[in-house]
């Protein structure tokens, strides 16, 4: 008898011992089953659906009881899921998705041995009718908008899961599983809840835990009885992306305090450690992504991803992703970009273009100063790349953002920002950042470099381990409940704290020590 | 805060309290939801169905978060299944079904208070397709005939549910939950499962405890979410609805060792008390019930309930129902006519005519012997009511089969027969029964009329039960773990047990002493 670990996965494929009906023993097939599951399980806790009992005796019969058999735990009972026939000895596997407002990550997993088989990526449709979280927001709330939402992302997420099971040559149901982590909206649109209440005043979601729910309630395209581990949130603007971020982290294991920073359009931020865990977000708008710039474009062949400006020659070196002529310029490229600008002197601690030292690389364009980064004989699209004053404006208030929701966050559990001794950086677009161009900008407290960890994709690597650890999905709950939020309210101090941090890389010299 | 004492009932209408949403207090709606009734109910376990959650969302946001939530507890935790605005005071109400072969009896109970409101009475309407068990069992194994059978049911139940909706001025959602026993094949067609192994060796159901199941998965026609208790089972042939006989008997509360007996076509025998149960059922045959005898059928208004015949004239006294000129013989009467004419010596203790005492009411048809019950002239047919040879063989065979049975259990707890100090008479037919008839016939063993108690629809009793009382419900789940059932092997023993009991009363006359 098999005693279950705190790390027995979750979801199993276990063969109870069924013994064959007979006069002396007359129970039912049902009971039958639930009988040998609990003995091989060692729970008392085993239930069949009213849904699939037809079928399960179907399939008992069948395989003359001799079958292994698809459960999962939930709530404390394992639930049982499906049947196999003994003597295939299939393996089983989980899907993990990365829900996220831009782009869809899934992996596939082997449940039993945890190992990941493959990853898709793709953008997530629903772009199509709302860019962003809010403007999908106000098209659910159109007559049939939600489902027509829903229904794009699910119908895109099968064709996903479709090729998957296709490329390893397996079927549906051996898909016995999911975790799917997102921010709260996506989460809404995924379960087809209404989203209204997320942008609006007191911004209450329909729900922050909805648990484990059915494959087949869902229209996914795995065995329909597989339970689908959706991520909880802890309010409208900290979602289960971020829940899974945490766990991925492993900051919660760890005495020292760590900050977990998302960089993205919202700032999403959580300092804590193995005690406590206090997160906030705030939006500090698309420029640290590279989205607001003219030239500025998500990362891929040809785009610029580093940027070296020589002090003396004031010559310019880019790096572009695959090595091409250079096309645009992604977040991590332009943070480079505007460090090595300041640094070169060319601008000032206000990001305004110090016109002595651009020459001639400064233009006009409709009025309003441009520098060329890159010529139109040296770029890959026949046009000058060129920075606006805007454009470094905006990454301005960006980075002051981010600046001031760690400060705000830091003050207010009473640690000393210079302090922190951790950084984990999440998200892809995290992973490119360089933190001695981040700091120089003061975008991250000047902290040793060895301070910043990135992690890359924490929200999926948290939805794989909630997906193959029992242990793991049930801290992600606990971290949930764990997690005090910070509502960023924009008062007085705020906002004083936002005008100080406007500048390159702060009006208060002494918190960047190592920017020169 | 109130502590849920055993005896609450486990569907219940509460009033949770739901603080409104803030900015200081941004929980979601559904989580907020379960917070207040784990605050009311003062449990842990509250959950709300995926499949409700936008619904409810909605219904709290619609009423301004003040409702009041229809709850009911399963496996333990409280399952949130609708909720009503909280101006309305409303009541809720639950369905108790005896969900007969034959007959199908259905009682509205108010459910706070446990007060039975309204009854209605229906022939089960799948006799149009099978009469009986197995003809029902074959006609589900056609295609297509399971459904058709199911449907067939719930629809009456429906129009039967509406009516009672109607005639109290209710809506379907008031309608909160119901509990429904049956024997197995019924409560298989019931639920749609396959009957098929009920019938065959070795006699397997589907299902042994279907638990809670939702009314709208059923099609049930009253409240969507409302969980219908199925009484569970113990084998093919001991069903849901002995469960709840014993649960309504009370004999598991005494100390005195009880017999439980359900008079029938299959003849349901259960002995035990506090302590212990064992139960079995065996076919009788239809003759007990009138079902064989060319005058017998189901009782009502004229037909003959008892016989007297005067030991000396040997005139025939018959009472009807409602008073009419008699038009048939129901079982209860049947047992009477057949008490009387072997006390007045015109059956042998074989049950054969005597010739001698019979006289003129001894007639022939087609060469077998009739006696004349009553005349043409006196019958409400026209015709004469007339009980033959083998009328009277088919009742001996089956009075048999019941004392073998009451016999066989008896011996083998190791109790006397003759020492058993209560004698429940289970059915609404075997309330008719006189027991000094049935025991003039060596139907039920000899022990002192007081003995015996006919309980009415015990089905009905223990659903009801079931139904409002959480005890109870737990305790009908107790009583299906605790029943040891006994296979009637008909080996020798049983057969030269059977064979001593074909006689009037019985070949040993020393177990009839009070029959001269």
């Amino acid at each position: 008898m098999e005693k279950p670990s705190q790390d027995t996965p979750w979801i199993r494929l276990v063969t109870p011992h069924i013994s064959q009906p007979s006069l002396k023993d007359n129970t039912a097939d049902i009971d039958r089953l639930i009988r040998g599951l609990r003995k091989r399980l060692d729970v008392n806790g085993v239930t069949v659906a009213f849904s699939q009992v037809n079928d399960l005796a179907r399939s008992l019969k069948e395989h003359h009881y001799d079958v292994c058999a698809l459960v999962y735990e939930d709530g404390g009972a394992w639930q049982v899921a499906d049947l196999f026939p003994i003597g295939d000895h299939p393996s089983i596997y989980g899907l993990a998705v990365d829900l996220g407002t831009s782009t869809v990550v899934v992996r596939l997993v082997e449940l039993q041995e945890g190992e990941t088989k493959d990853e898709t990526t793709f953008l997530n449709p629903q772009i199509q009718l709302g860019p962003d979280i809010l403007s999908r927001i106000h098209f659910a709330a159109q007559d049939g908008g939600l489902a027509q939402l829903q229904n794009l992302l699910l119908n895109r997420l099968n064709q996903e899961i479709e090729e998957l099971i296709k490329r390893h040559d397996l079927t549906s149901p051996l898909i016995a599983g999911m975790a799917v982590a997102g921010n709260t909206t996506m989460t809404h649109l995924f379960l087809g809840l209404d989203p209204y209440g997320i942008c609006r005043e007191p911004y209450i979601p329909i729900i922050n835990r909805p648990g484990l729910l059915k494959a087949g309630d869902l229209g996914l395209g795995i065995n329909k009885e597989a339970p689908v581990l959706v991520f909880p949130n802890v309010g409208s603007y900290f979602g289960g992306d971020l829940i899974s971020g945490i766990l991925a982290s492993g900051m919660t294991h760890q005495r020292e305090i760590a900050f977990l920073v998302d960089v993205g359009t919202n700032a999403e931020v959580i300092i804590g450690n193995q005690d406590w865990l206090m997160g906030c977000a705030g939006a500090a708008g698309p420029a640290l992504e590279g989205g607001v710039a003219s030239m500025g474009m998500m990362a891929g062949p040809g785009v610029i991803d580093k940027v070296v400006i020589d002090p003396e020659t004031l010559q310019f070196r880019v790096r572009t992703i695959e090595g091409g002529p250079p096309v645009g310029i992604c977040g991590s490229g332009l943070i480079d970009l505007v460090a090595q600008l300041f640094l070169a002197g060319m601008i000032d601690l206000r990001g305004k273009f110090v016109r002595a030292k651009c020459g001639e690389r400064l233009i006009e364009e409709e009025g309003i100063p441009h520098l060329v980064v890159v010529s139109a004989e040296e770029s890959g699209t026949g046009k000058a790349l060129t920075l606006s004053q805007p454009d470094i404006d905006a990454l301005i208030r960006s980075k002051a953002a981010m600046y001031t929701i760690l400060t705000t966050i830091a003050n207010t559990v009473g640690i000393p920002l210079n302090s922190i001794e951790r950084f984990y950086v999440a998200g892809t677009f995290g992973s490119y950042i360089d933190p001695a161009s981040a700091i120089t900008i003061g975008m991250i407290p000047d902290l040793p470099l060895e301070a910043y960890m990135p992690l890359g994709n924490t929200s999926l690597k948290g939805a794989v381990m909630g997906l193959v650890s029992a242990r793991a999905r049930e801290e992600a709950f606990r971290i949930r409940d764990q997690v005090t939020y910070l509502e960023l309210n924009v008062n007085q101090e705020f906002m004083n704290l936002f005008s100080a941090a406007k500048f390159l890389p702060h009006t208060d010299r002494t918190l960047f020590p190592s920017v020169k």
